[in-house]
């Protein structure tokens, strides 16, 4: 897993790197200035469709664009069926499975929407969303509560137990955390962030610090709510380690948005998979994906569990390592190393290997034991193709039959494909 | 700071090293074997003297034993004429200072008592205690509630701010506490340091992940004790991020009290200051301190402040290092280093160049950075005369002047005299 192992064919890399436009450094230092202006704060929880263009028949997933159900992975199967049991659309896994072979749903990605889904989950018009707005601009994003670790509607589970947490979590949880959330004036993600990251969190796999941290901030309001509800809203937060993963991930979203648009900018705003393929979009083309067979994920399974099993990837949390966490900052989280099957060493040397391929250090975030340098912020486009470095994300692993559930974690690379074909995208629009 | 900066003269050295009694190695696997076995939780809030056995008189304090109140240093004297205001025996700092100037107090180490001062603070009978219980011995251990950081009582601050939050402290807050404490049915300390390890915590001078933790285990308790006090409270605690350090080191000396007594151990099983000397206990004579002047402290001083101003080095938390914490565990908190003045590679060299003086590593304080490696663990007297590597530890500077409070932090060498002095005493009293 180590960058320089990753080496490809340079002929066609060289002519496409070496093509970019006089202006380029120039727009993607503005696109740089604009994420980093960004100032999102957590300040609500509300029904999807109060915040997004939602249709009452579309579910939003992770990554690109899927051409149907056909090209649905399991564990998207499984939530998409799980989402039509909670949301009370069909009576048995028969019928709901019956209902999307049938076209009943249209899935549209989350991406598109200002929205983010986590691993293989889904959002519907109803889900309640965790909304993040940018102080400066107003703009909102979100992503959906998450249901801890475990057996989780994310990873294509849909058992009673599942889905009677999940009602929990989207009925009386959310009502009493949206209560705590405007008293609370909105929680500063970034600034949340920063101390994770000098508590070993990567901001991505690990928010075992900042879940903690969230559930410190935010635990006086939900005690102020006055609520019944709120000692078990509290339990369930501080049990949760995972529970700020979608909170960072509508915050970097949010600020990636800020960098989309800028003619000739070659910076990278999106990172996500569909199970099917994985897409990257780049600033100067806000509408369009740049995709490729998802890469396969060196991982660590559960007891019992193989890489036989496993799920092709999929997921929108890599938005991440756009941002400069996950495994561009891993080098700050040496407990998460075994977790994805990796070493401390490893962590600290894949970290360091993605400032090649980037324009910045994060001016927020930085790692105590790299003397304080920020991550490796602003993945360039034009840098990735000319050095055949390929980003590196970690992730969950998913069963690949639906109803099952994670059954690992591991490392993966974003495939060099993308980045070659957005820039000759680019370089096609400026002929 | 480094272990091989510092050599001593070898001659007595070596002979006192030499000169161990052939049962000694047993005796410390012993001690240390007692040390490992204790399950320290804490489990209630209370007056001191419900605990301890201290005269209404008497206030303990941190290190051996003062010879009398003009060897008090300034911020125990602070300290003293604070809790004097603050228990109402006297009505000004002049009548305050003038009852102590008469001995009108009685000042006693809480380290003989089975409890803890941290830096200059002093318990008084009165005075509510975090109480630590061993649930396999029933030993109970104590120290006094953190007030924060900023003005405290414990650096020697006495002001009307200091004392009405400290009012507020050891009564509403301590009562909350209280019972949530015992809705909780206490928590397990060492569990909770453990994971702090994971989460850049040294376990002394870096509290952060461990205040958050154990926030985040209390919280939902605290809520449901039903009372109205809960929410000031629990805001409180999340805000405090040193409040673990008492509850550390009760836990810690409640671990160490069981390593005590065994005859021929070298075992070192205390380590504190009182601002004139620094002492050491050994296991095999447990009433007896070993002493010798207190060590300069290398620090980084607050802005405006400096080391002519410092007080003399005070406080039992060093407990922490005898315990595998603190200096011994600083490789695991990259962004304390800052704080203490020196840089994280520096850490990593200070906490794996104890190794060389101690008889084990710690088997629950693992360093994920150090590929899982347990702390260095269970400080030999005879390792330290024989290898002439004084043993290092963190600590606060406060201001030399009684009430004025924190002025710095950083790290300092408990004196090799107090080891050799140690050492002598044993073979006195085994020939």
């Amino acid at each position: 897993m180590d960058p320089t192992t990753r080496r490809h064919d340079a002929t066609e890399a060289e002519r496409l790197a070496a093509g970019g436009p006089p202006d380029t450094d120039a727009a993607n230092a503005t696109a740089l200035r604009r994420i980093s202006e960004v100032q999102p704060f957590l300040v609500d929880v509300r029904p999807a469709q109060e915040v997004a263009d939602l249709a009452p028949d579309e579910l939003l997933h992770a990554g690109p664009a899927l051409t149907g159900w056909s090209e649905a992975c399991g564990p998207l199967r499984g939530s998409v069926i799980g989402a039509l049991l909670h949301l009370k659309l069909a009576r048995s896994i028969a019928e709901a499975s019956a209902m999307a072979e049938a076209g009943a749903v249209r899935l549209a990605p989350a991406n598109d929407r200002g929205g983010l889904a986590t691993y293989a989950g889904v959002i519907g018009g109803q889900t309640p969303v965790l909304v993040v707005k940018d102080r400066i601009s107003g703009r909102l994003t979100f992503a959906a509560l998450n249901e801890g670790r475990g057996r989780a509607l994310r990873y294509g589970a849909y058992d009673k137990e599942t889905l009677a947490k999940l009602g929990w979590i989207e009925g009386e949880f959310a009502e009493v955390l949206r209560r705590a959330l405007q008293l609370s004036g909105g929680i500063d993600v970034l600034q949340l962030l920063a101390q994770a990251l000098h508590m070993g969190d990567d901001g991505h796999s690990r928010q075992k610090a900042a879940s903690a941290l969230f559930a410190n901030t935010l635990g006086p309001f939900l005690l102020e709510t006055g609520c019944k509800e709120a000692a078990r809203a509290l339990r369930f937060l501080t049990q949760n380690e995972i529970f700020f993963l979608p909170i960072t991930m509508a915050a970097a979203k949010n600020a990636m948005m800020a960098g989309e648009g800028i003619a000739g900018s070659t910076l990278v705003t999106s990172f996500a998979a569909n199970g099917a393929r994985f897409g990257i979009k780049v600033s100067a083309c806000p509408g369009a994906w740049f995709t490729a067979p998802v890469p396969t994920i060196d991982g660590r399974y559960f007891e019992g569990h193989g890489p036989e099993e496993a799920s092709p990837v999929i997921g929108d949390s890599e938005i991440a390592e756009c941002f400069g966490l996950g495994a561009f900052a891993m080098a700050a989280a040496p407990a998460l190393a075994p977790y994805v099957g990796g070493t401390p060493e490893q962590a600290v040397r894949l970290s360091t290997g993605m400032y090649a391929i980037t324009l910045a250090e994060h001016p927020r975030f930085k790692v105590p034991s790299l003397s304080y340098r920020g991550t490796a912020f602003g993945v360039d486009a034009r840098r990735v193709v000319a050095e055949r470095i390929e980003p590196v994300f970690n992730t969950g692993i998913a069963h690949r039959e639906p109803g099952v559930g994670q059954i690992g974690a591991g490392l993966g690379r974003v495939p060099l494909a993308c980045f070659e074909s957005a820039l000759r995208a680019l370089q096609g629009a400026q002929r």
